[in-house]
C-alpha cells in the first residue's frame, strides 16, 4: 500500500493505485493536453467520502482532482503530478423530482440525459444539452459550464442550477442556494461555483430547474454559397426579433466530411449549411426565417415536413464531429464572437487554416456567435501537431480582436490557462486569484487549471 | 470645508456636506431602517470619480454607501456612519445598443425602463420588470439583483446581465464577463458582483441583453373564495407545464384597499384574485389556464378581451402597494417559498397578522412562490411598531421552516443581515465572510449591508 493509500484508508476511503488504471482516467477529452501522473484514484460514493479525501489532501498538500465522465474539452478534469483522482461519477441517484416547483435534486454523477428522461413524464425537461448528454454528468457539466444547442433560446447550465451542496477544500461541506424559484440572500454561490472547474470546491449535489417541454418544433435547412451569405442569414434572423429554439451552421469541410462518411445528399460544395428549428408557433416562425434566409441570399432552403424529416437533419449535425474525427485526431476549438461578426470569424478560421496548411472545419452554435473550429492534427506527424496548434492560437487572438471570449462554453481547464490572461484585465485576474485563495488556501483543488499556477 | 471633503476635492471630486442634504440622501424605501450620520455625499459623473471616491475613502477608512434611485427595499443604500454616500445616477447614458447582438451597454444612473424604450424600435426589450421599473437604475437593479413580475416566465436581473466595469475597493477599475451571448472564461465574476449590494466593488458600467418584445399577450382575472384554492389554481398551472408570462396574487386585504382607493367592482369578498397573462400562443394557452382555475374552485373568472382592458387588470397590481399606504407606513416583505407550499405561506401570513392584531395584505409573484407581505404600522405609535416587527420575524420565521428563503427579490440590506445567518448554514457564511475580505480587505464598501458587521 502507498502511504498515501493508507491515510486514504484510515479515513475510510478506498484509493487504486494500480498504474494502467490511473491512466486510464488521467484524460478527458481534450486531444494533446498531457497529463501528470496521479497517485491515487477514489471512487467517491458519498458526500462524506469527498469529505474525507479533501481532509486527507489537506494534510498532506496533494492536489485534489475532481472528476466526472471526463467528457470535457479543456483538460480541466485532467490529472497533475501526485494528485488524487476524485472520481464522483458513482453518486449517481436522482434523489428527488418535483414537478409543481419544478425542480430536480441529483447526485453529481447523474447523466445529463437521465434528468430529462426521469422528467418527461411531467412533460418537463431539463433543458442545457451539451452534446455529451447522453455521457456527461449533471456535476460536471455545471463545473465546467457546459453549453449545447439549446442556449440561444434557452439560455445556459448556469441559469438551471438554484442550489448546490459542495465540499470545501476544508473538508467541510457547504449548502448554497436555494429550492425557490427566486431567491437573493447573500452571495450568488452557486453561479460562483458554476464553471470553476473544481477550482474552488467539489459539487456533491446540484438542485436543478426544470423547464416545460416545446409542444411542437419544426426545422429547416439553408444552404449558403458564400459565408458570407450565411452570416447575413444569421445575422437577420436575430435582428428580426425570431426565437429560433437552435441555429447551428456546419460549414463545408464539415459537409463534405460527412458526405464522405454516410452519403446522404449534403450540399458538398456549399460554404455553409444552417439548421434552424422553431418550437413557440414554429409553422409561422420558420417562415418567417425561411424568408430571412432567402433576402441574406440562401441558394436553397429545404423545410422538414414532419419531425422525422427534423430529426434526420439534426443528425448530420451531431455527427459532424465523429465525421471529423476520420480525417485524424480533432482539437476541438471552443470561441464566441459577437453574433454580428460570425461571418468574418468564420473567414478568419478558413484564412488560418490556409496559412498553417491544416485541415479546419468549423461547426457553430450560429445564433449564439459560438464556433467551435475543429482542427485535424495527425499525433504522429509533429509539424502537423505544430501546425495545428499555430492555427488554434491564431483563431484565440483573432477571436480576442473580435471583442470575443475564447470560450464559449467549453471552459479553461488547462488548454487554455494562459489564455484566460489574455482575455481579462490584470485587475480582473488578481481578482479572480484572491477568490480562488480565500476558498482554497492550501491550492489543493484542482491546481494548474482555470488559472495558471 | 470637512477634513473629508478638502481630501476628496484634492482627488478632484466635489463633495456635498450639507446636513440637510446628507439627511435626505441616507435613506431608502426600506421603513423602519434607521440610518446612521453620513459624512459626505458625491455625485459622481465618471468611473474617474468613482475610482478617486474609493482611493481616498480607502486612505481614511471611510465607508463607502453606492447609492442609485435608493428605490430598494432593504437598507442596502441606508448612510452609515461616517460614510461618503457614492451617487452614482448621474451616470445616466446609454452608451450603445446593438439590436443584432441585443445588448445594451448602460451607465449605472440609466433607469431601467429607460432601456426597454431605448431598444423598442428595434423589437427588443431589457425583460427585468421591478415595480419601480420607471424610477429605480440598472446599477441598483443589479446590485439588489432586483426582480419583476416576468421572472415567472423570462428569469431574473443575474439572467440579463452579460458583462460589468466595477471599481473595486482599491479604487482599481475592473472589468467582467463578455459582450458575446455566451463566455464561460474564468470565474463568473458578474453573478458574484449581482446582489451584492454594493460590498464587493462599485459598478460603473454594464452590458445588457436585451430579448424579443412578445408578439402578443392576453390576460385572465380568477376569483377565489379560499387561499386554498387560490394556490392549488397557482399549483395546478405550474405543474401543467403552462408558461404564463405573469402569475399574480392580490390578497382580499389588498383588494378590499384597492376598491375603497378607487371603486372599480374588484371582488372584495375574495380570498384571493389571481391575474394571469400568457403570450406565446395566448388564446390557447388562457384557455387551459382558465379550465385550470376553474377546476381548482375559482368561483369567477374574466378573460380581458383586449389589451386595454388586460392593462386595467395589470393597473389594479401595480397599484396595490399604494392602496396599502393609505393605512399606515408599509413594511414591505419579500419571501419566497416552493411554489407547491404557497396556500400554507398565504394562511401563515394571515395567521400572523391575527396574533399580533396588525394589517397585513399579501401580493404575491404567485408563480414563483414569491410573497411581498405588506404589514401596516403607524410609526408614531410604539406598539404597532412593534407588532409589526414581530409578525415580520415570524413570516421570515415560517418562510425558512418551510424550506424557503428570507427573500426573493428585494435582497438583504440592513433590514435581513441577521436573518441572512439563519437560512444559510456557517460554513456558507464563512464562505461569503471570505469573499468579502478577500475583495474588500478594509471592509470600507457599504460595511453591515449582507453580513453583520
Amino acid at each position: 500500500m502507498s502511504d498515501l493509500q493508507t491515510a486514504l484508508a484510515e479515513a475510510g476511503v478506498a484509493a487504486v493505485v494500480d498504474g494502467d488504471i490511473l491512466a486510464a482516467h488521467s484524460v478527458d477529452h481534450a486531444r494533446l493536453v498531457a497529463p501528470g501522473k496521479a497517485a491515487a484514484l477514489v471512487r467517491a460514493r458519498s458526500t462524506e467520502e469527498v469529505s474525507a479525501v479533501l481532509r486527507v489532501a489537506g494534510e498532506r498538500g496533494a492536489p485534489v482532482v475532481p472528476q466526472g465522465a471526463r467528457t470535457g474539452l479543456a483538460g480541466s478534469a485532467t490529472a497533475v503530478d501526485g494528485a488524487i483522482l476524485l472520481d464522483v461519477s458513482p453518486m449517481d441517484s436522482i434523489l428527488s423530482l418535483d414537478p409543481v416547483d419544478r425542480i430536480a435534486v441529483c447526485q453529481p454523477g447523474v447523466r445529463n440525459a437521465e434528468i430529462s428522461r426521469a422528467a418527461a413524464e411531467h412533460g418537463l425537461r431539463y433543458a442545457p444539452d451539451p452534446g455529451s448528454w447522453e455521457t456527461s454528468t449533471i456535476g460536471g457539466n455545471i463545473a465546467t459550464a457546459a453549453g449545447g444547442m439549446c442556449c440561444v433560446k434557452y439560455g445556459v447550465t448556469a441559469e438551471y442550477v438554484l442550489g448546490l451542496e459542495v465540499v470545501m477544500a476544508s473538508g467541510e461541506v457547504m449548502r448554497c442556494g436555494r429550492r425557490t424559484a427566486k431567491g437573493v440572500a447573500g452571495y450568488d454561490l452557486v453561479r460562483l461555483f458554476c464553471g470553476s472547474e473544481g477550482t474552488l470546491g467539489v459539487i456533491t449535489e446540484a438542485t436543478v430547474k426544470l423547464s416545460p417541454i416545446p409542444a411542437d418544433r419544426l426545422s429547416l435547412a439553408a444552404v449558403f454559397d458564400t459565408t458570407a451569405a450565411a452570416g447575413r442569414a444569421v445575422t437577420a434572423i436575430m435582428a428580426s426579433g425570431a426565437q429560433p429554439s437552435l441555429l447551428e451552421l456546419i460549414d463545408g469541410v464539415h459537409l463534405r466530411a460527412l458526405e464522405d462518411m454516410r452519403p446522404m445528399g449534403l450540399p458538398t460544395d456549399a460554404a455553409a449549411l444552417l439548421l434552424v428549428a422553431a418550437d413557440t408557433d414554429p409553422a409561422a416562425e420558420l417562415i418567417a426565417i425561411e424568408r430571412l434566409c432567402e433576402s441574406s441570399g440562401a441558394s436553397e432552403v429545404f423545410r422538414a415536413t414532419d419531425a422525422t424529416e427534423a430529426d434526420a437533419l439534426l443528425e448530420s449535425r451531431r455527427a459532424a464531429y465523429h465525421a471529423m474525427e476520420r480525417l485524424g485526431t480533432v482539437l476541438v476549438d471552443d470561441v464566441a464572437v459577437p453574433r454580428s461578426r460570425l461571418a468574418e470569424a468564420l473567414d478568419g478560421v478558413a484564412a488560418a487554416a490556409e496559412r498553417h496548411g491544416v485541415v479546419i472545419g468549423v461547426i457553430a452554435h450560429a445564433g449564439d456567435g459560438n464556433l467551435h473550429p475543429n482542427i485535424v492534427v495527425h499525433p504522429e506527424d509533429e509539424a502537423s501537431v505544430a501546425a495545428g496548434r499555430a492555427a488554434f492560437d491564431e483563431i484565440l487572438e483573432m477571436t480576442l480582436a473580435m471583442g470575443g471570449t475564447i470560450t464559449g462554453e467549453h471552459g479553461v481547464g488547462m488548454l487554455k490557462r494562459d489564455w484566460l490572461a489574455r482575455e481579462v484585465d490584470p485587475v480582473n485576474l488578481a481578482v479572480q486569484r484572491r477568490v480562488k485563495e480565500a476558498l482554497d488556501p492550501l491550492g489543493i483543488l484542482n491546481p494548474g487549471k482555470v488559472l495558471a499556477g
